[in-house]
């Protein structure tokens, strides 16, 4: 029984952790039982240990952008899945420019040595994702010297001309990103499962004649067959409607979303950031990030089925942790959203909060 | 009222944190307050704020050597008390060859700008640490390009004629590394306190017609001075004998910590790793570790006044998390160190243990 696709928030605070809150850190689980990690802030292998999730199931990891909070998590679990030889296979990253040049360094002063194989796919970085003051600060970004001994080597992404990075295409899934403004470079991730084969017809294939078994494979994969009574049996008449895949959107840090509108229509699940309260849009802006009303004017334009708040202040308590009146708490965030969504529409996540993604209906 | 000088363990396991323990991080509290840590794995800044010391009173951190348990948690921790100006004064680093690389690297490509300068002084390693493999992984150890906006340039520390790396002298410590034998280059940090100086004794001075005030002063700093009645009266015939300074030993991960014989005798508490039990002695070693008999040899050795045992492999549980009569706990290794030292000269460091390191007696 294959269990259910869901999201695990590992960390729901903004700029640094606290014992109430990790930092940035998104699991997708997948039907396989296979974990992506989206960002991997400090401590986050300790919450995926607090979790159930293994981490020794995380095969994919995307990172946002290159702020502490986002990713100095990256080479203690790194190592930490390869005590015990718990991973085997290849790990493989996708980030901004810079990552394999952190994890490089990281790993290689450290002397860490892994039981698996890691490769880093960097995403190209683009003149309109800047800020203003980028060149007053010279960084070297590239990774130099020879490659990590578990290190193999990795792709550098551009941007198609949609200004789309696409980064993985497989039999299942479509994974692509697209950059957000931010005060050093940022990205959204888009991950679209690709739509389901349909239900065999078993009633009417047995009217035809057709006997569950090798048949039933050949129309599965597309073939015309015949039936032992001479009758062509096309797969479109056989087969159900396909089953349309999902879509999960996970940014970064931001404060301009739209370049979305091209690859997230319709998304089943939008988690955006929502740092700072709509009050407090100035300085929202200022440093990079969202206010809830931005974030659900967004999941409005994008039709989203849910839109979920991440990456707070630590001002704003969890809602269990509220212990004086004058607290504030995330419940101040989900009204400010609600009130551009609806009720029903808007999720606050919290460190451990398990959302499922249920399949679409056919 | 001054506080007093204590040590507390924020951290107490090796190789990998859990939502039960921290990896190493020690925090040397001195009687102005001020905080100085030895090593800084991840997750240390989040055992800081569970703890009753404040991050921002940080104003030295050692670095035994570059594992990631012992290390990865100093770019969070210094971007963190960088947020709300908590800290200003200048944060010094001492640790070895290839740490200014990691912190320039990780503050860099974060594009971290912090409220307050840092600096990094580096001790150069020596032939002697070096493992045989040593040379099968070429690793550049040098920090390169500019230097971070907030990084002052830093020294490079090489042993004295007595393989001993002289790192601090002011008026009140004087701090010395002496190098261990582990994986990679590995130090133990040895903190002396200056002798203070001993009371005035005020009835003897009385007894001569001297009055408090001004004189007392020239006395304590130093100068002879003539009574009222035209008495000569010397320091030291009216000084107590100068209170000795106190000595704690912190040591980096070791399979042999001979060296510090030449610095360590007689300390007040030598802190210093047990990873496996004695019946593991051999895998201990092949890893570059301690068991409590050899720590405990050690500490005999330099008479010190209390062994801290620490760095536990995670299949030690904590004394309050033995759940089940088959879980092996740190008594285990306690008493292995008593069977050295005997009872009461041993204590197995907890995470958020604080020991008091009292004044020495005149």
């Amino acid at each position: 029984m294959m269990s259910s696709m869901d999201l695990t928030f590992l960390g729901t605070a903004s700029a640094y952790p606290s014992p109430t809150r990790g930092v940035s850190c998104t699991a997708l689980k997948h039907e396989d039982g296979s974990i992506w990690l989206f960002d991997c802030g400090e401590g986050s292998q300790i919450q995926l240990m607090r979790s159930l999730l293994k981490a020794s199931k995380v095969n994919k990891i995307f990172i946002t952008h290159l702020h502490g909070d986002h990713m100095f998590g990256l080479p203690g679990l790194m190592c930490t899945v390869s005590q015990n030889n718990q991973k085997t296979g290849q790990l493989e990253l996708y980030g901004p420019h810079g990552l394999r040049r952190f994890i490089r360094c990281s790993l290689q002063l450290s002397r860490s040595e892994l039981t698996y194989n890691y490769v880093v796919h960097e995403l190209q970085v683009v003149e309109e994702q800047l800020p203003a003051e980028w060149n007053t600060w010279t960084v070297n970004h590239d990774a130099e010297g020879s490659l990590h001994p578990n290190e193999h080597p990795g792709q550098q992404i551009s941007p198609d001309e949609k200004g789309v990075w696409n980064l993985i295409e497989d039999d299942r899934f479509v994974v692509k990103a697209v950059w957000l403004k931010h005060r050093i470079p940022s990205f959204g991730f888009c991950v679209e499962e690709k739509p389901t084969q349909g239900k065999l017809n078993d009633a009417m294939l047995r009217s035809m004649g057709v006997p569950p078994g090798p048949l039933y494979g050949k129309i599965k994969s597309g073939e015309t067959i015949m039936s032992p009574t001479g009758e062509e049996v096309r797969p479109e008449d056989v087969l159900g409607p396909p089953r349309p895949g999902r879509k999960v959107i996970i940014m970064g840090d931001t404060a301009d979303s739209s370049q979305l509108m091209s690859v997230g229509l319709n998304a089943d699940v939008l988690v955006h950031e929502a740092t700072l309260e709509n009050e407090l849009l100035a300085q929202a802006l200022q440093n990079g990030h969202s206010t809830p009303e931005m974030a659900a004017v967004l999941g409005k334009s994008l039709n989203v089925g849910k839109l979920v708040l991440t990456h707070y202040s630590q001002r704003y308590k969890p809602l269990g942790a509220v212990t004086e009146k004058d607290d504030k708490s995330v419940s101040v965030l989900l009204e400010q959203a609600e009130a551009v969504l609806g009720k029903g529409k808007v999720i606050c996540a919290e460190d451990f909060l398990t959302i499922p993604i249920p399949p679409r209906k056919a």
